[in-house]
């Protein structure tokens, strides 16, 4: 059956690797439409009229958009119960957003839009992305300690893992050293073996690696 | 009947003002905590034990903590589904969290922390946040073209009003002009009449205009 659902991404966005992802974990089909940051195809009219906000990534289904990989992953939680990324326990639950929400202002701050306004030197960006980043993974480092299991949150896959290892991925592109964050880097060494995962990942995307 | 409650918040923060707001609404008692940002009490050892991030807001309930505001409002409605903050239509509810994704990221950027590490200049500090308010505002009155009301999804409130307002009240605290916003601009207007926004606006908190 051809699938319904179209998804506009860029291969190395970490807000598109969450999404992708979620959707092979849920075994959801799409038509892939890869969209160049570099080469500035988010600006273009035609992506404008589907996402007016110009981003990555964006699910058409039945010629309805919907971006934010976020409010994406909580709709298709709420359409695709199964398997859940969404703890059944309502604390839990909420602790997962409140998780997702601290690694969603650290990608906020260090996003190529962001990091394209602050300075044209790469010395610079990286810099500045590394300073919000490390300053993330401190506070993810401390929390993992209450709740970690395999992954995030014990040892159910959840939002919360979708969002730490593109995280982490944006972290060691930027040069941070991870040693401080033994147990981030432990569920990131672990997620990236999950087929899920990796499907989902950089490398395995249309256009990977041909821009830097 | 003692609240069970507790919200540690900070007047001019816009974060605090969107879970005060939907606390209101939902007529929830709380014991209020004032943090005071520009005294660095968010840095301090015991707050920190309550919320790692040192962020604003946090709930504590029955002595859990949870940070991030989205988050927060989200275990708000599970909990307290009357009056809906969230619309019953799933399409509309997952566009309501993009809206919220859009303005957080704005959030993100221009918060007082960023600001901080930017520069220690006013004018450079004013210029950034304006520059990237004004990115955000210009897709906010597009998409409120497309589905705005009394309010920003039709006639009924929800978390994109939450986040919306306060955000406005940030970009007038920058000196944005609001004239290219007109729909944004009148749902602000509507929207401060509303005896739970004022409630919870920064000017109605303990400590408001003792700083600057």
């Amino acid at each position: 059956m051809a699938s319904s659902m179209t998804l506009y991404h860029y291969w190395r966005s970490s807000c598109s690797w969450r999404v992708r992802w979620a959707l092979a974990v849920k075994k959801l089909a799409y038509h892939s439409v890869p969209i160049n940051l570099l080469a500035n195809e988010q600006r273009q009219a035609s992506y404008l009229q589907i996402n007016p906000s110009g981003s990555v990534p964006c699910l058409s289904v039945q010629r309805r958009n919907l971006s934010e990989s976020l409010a994406i992953m909580e709709w298709l939680e709420e359409q695709h119960p199964q398997p859940p990324l969404l703890p059944s326990d309502p604390w839990t639950r909420a602790q997962v957003r409140e998780f997702c929400g601290i690694i969603s202002s650290i990608q906020s701050v260090q996003n190529l839009k962001v990091l394209q306004y602050y300075s044209s030197q790469a010395q610079d960006r990286q810099q500045w992305a590394r300073y919000f980043i490390e300053q993330g993974l401190q506070n993810i480092e401390k929390r993992l300690q209450m709740h970690a299991g395999s992954f995030c949150f014990g040892g159910q896959l959840s939002f919360a893992d979708l969002f730490l290892i593109p995280q982490v991925y944006n972290a060691k592109r930027f040069t941070v050293n991870m040693q401080p964050y033994p147990l981030t880097e432990s569920i990131y060494q672990r997620c990236l073996l999950l087929p899920e995962c990796d499907q989902a990942a950089p490398h395995n995307q249309p256009g990977a690696n041909q821009s830097p």
